[in-house]
């Protein structure tokens, strides 16, 4: 059932379950568990060896630099991330794969695999995609613009990505929800360690029409590292990145300089001069990295295909939630569809005032797209998929 | 004490002041209370004949095409602007008049004259000099940027150009006055006809410390073409124009683009998507006619002289080349040292955005490197070999 490997280094022998090296798969999955991304000694030894043998050889203690894969692999059960992903309906994606987002292969260390919660093809959902992100601390306008443009976006077709932090990436996921649009979340931890916990609700949310992708194992907790190494999957794997509002060091900078890097058109939203985070996209204009864009026809000047995107998407029979007003419809996406949510809540999850969203509650009550539950709201199912009337 | 002139085309004949042909200075004078601002026959006349004789000769009926000018001179007191000027302490400055603003000879049909209030050395004050312009429908944000923008340009030991038009050239102008510091308010009427009549104050206040311009002889009134004449002057006597508000049709878009047209560096302030006035200025970054500025650092960073107003100056032996900023070397390199080339050989030849172009050239100009020529740009010689200081 197992397979001995001796390891010079540390005068010992390691178990590794058979199943690990069963497969190219497996193998990859393994060294999820064993490295952190962008390892370029993993590189080397997948490029030198192949997934399995590498694995081998990385472990044989024949070369002192892989001691930190032996240490790691002392405390960790390298079939273990596979075997939870099975039992928890988490995809694996490896190079290769029809679903594998081709674009992060342009990175000088490529993921080893990709682990996905809901929709596995993040080769069709990357294919037209943008990166929406932005600062954390952002403001009530750079919310709105971040939601709007995601809105706009997804309106003609394209999925939005973003990495599920506070502030204008909630938001822009929340603008492509709002739409009944495709969005992917990129978490720096593992797929299952939904962060930040405030969020564990909208990434659900996202796994159920679109997709939420990691680079590292299931378990994996998401650090700082993890997260600048986490911005360089959004910014490749996606036609372009948007920066909607960014202090000048700001995480999402480092994102537009990685999709620059790897020539993905960069553009940064405009703001007030006086306001900290609009100075980091200021910036990036400024010094010629990014271009500006006010909404989304701008986005898709700048990242679409050249004669299929200039014209709006048409996506008809269009959705009764399609004819909402813009706010309505990210409040209406705020709303949660088991359970109910007090008005409080949808104000805080929507980013808008209680006052605006207990007048736009009336009205999606009206619209049936609402219902009083338990002292609390909740989404009517029949609201998504209504024919249109 | 009066000159007869026959016209043939009104079948009669025009008295002249002798002292209107007794000097080059009152013949121009008459010249610009008979003819519109950028009259094309005027400055051909001028050209052909000199301002005296060019006068008897476009009154002399000769040239149907010149019928205007005797139309007018009918009804017009040829001495009266200069008499007008001499009872109310208005300057006249002429072509070749040490307090002549250079630049606007650039213009393809410079004034005759210029009519000045206040401080009439606009040479020097054009010389090291920005205008801030914008919308007369302003935000309270942008008149805040506009204020704080020309006090720091001031601070700096710029002068502020404007129109004294309601909105952000009013407050660049206070802006400028806050700091003591000095302001050109440019009319497009004559400089006694205060327009608009609420801010006669704030041009009286102009004219006491600073200057109030204008090219149409004093009593024209301001006309909706003046207006658009009297831009291109703001455009061309000042070393960069800045944009801080403009909706999308806004006369300050016109006078960039007459800024641009004139190798003249243009900034333009971001501001909210969502304001109206605000989409002119992002469109002209956006077009890259203008860079973006966030604050008078940024300006001067656009407008101001190498070495002096950017950087501190370096006394290292080396070249005066070395200490380009590495963007402005790459479009020295760009610019012919035989022939000249546009602007847009120059940006496409650099691989650099139009805009970038022109506040490099703008610098490189103030810093000896290149010259303007045949109405492009050359190397010059001197610039390769000059000692250091």
């Amino acid at each position: 059932m197992s397979h001995l490997v001796r390891t010079d280094t540390l005068g010992g022998a390691l178990t590794i379950p058979r199943a690990v090296l069963a497969t190219e798969r497996s193998a990859r999955a393994a060294w999820s568990a064993l490295a952190e991304p962008e390892d370029p000694r993993v590189r080397d030894l997948i490029a030198e060896f192949g997934p399995i043998e590498g694995l081998l050889a990385g472990l044989s203690g024949r070369d002192s630099k892989h001691r930190i894969f032996i240490e790691r692999a002392a405390r960790t059960d390298l079939g273990e991330a596979t075997a939870f992903a099975m039992r928890h309906g988490i995809h694996l994606l490896i190079p290769g794969d029809p679903e594998w987002p081709e674009g992060v292969d342009d990175l000088t260390v490529p993921p080893v695999c990709l682990w996905v919660k809901g929709d596995p093809d993040l080769s069709s959902l990357a294919r037209r995609s943008v990166a929406i992100v932005g600062a954390r601390m952002s403001t009530p306008y750079g919310n709105q613009v971040a939601a709007s443009m995601a809105a706009g976006v997804v309106e003609r077709g394209y999925a939005v990505v973003s990495g599920a932090a506070f502030g204008i990436d909630k938001s822009a996921h929340l603008g492509a929800l709002s739409c009944g649009g495709r969005t992917v979340a990129v978490l720096a931890g593992g797929v299952d360690r939904a962060y930040p916990t405030a969020h564990a609700g909208l990434i659900a949310e996202i796994a159920e029409t679109g997709s939420v992708m990691a680079e590292c194992a299931p378990g994996w907790a998401p650090t700082r590292p993890r997260f600048l190494l986490r911005n360089r999957l959004i910014a490749t794997m996606t036609a372009g990145t948007i920066v909607v509002e960014a202090g000048l060091r700001s995480g999402s900078l480092n994102t537009a300089r990685s999709a620059a890097r790897h020539c993905r058109p960069v553009g940064a939203v405009p703001g007030s001069v006086m306001s900290q985070v609009s100075a980091g996209c200021h910036g990036i204009v400024r010094d010629g990295l990014a271009t500006l864009v006010c909404d989304a026809k701008d986005v898709l000047d700048l990242v679409g295909v050249m004669g299929v995107d200039a014209a709006p998407h048409q996506s008809d029979p269009v959705q009764p939630e399609d004819r909402l007003d813009p706010v309505d419809a990210i409040i209406l996406a705020a709303v949660p569809r088991r359970g109910a949510a007090s008005v409080d809540t949808v104000a805080f999850t929507a980013g808008q005032t209680v006052a605006e969203v207990m007048g736009a509650l009336a009205r999606l009550e009206l619209g049936g797209f609402v219902s009083r539950h338990d002292g609390g709201w909740k989404r009517r199912r029949s609201s998504r998929r209504e024919a249109p009337s």
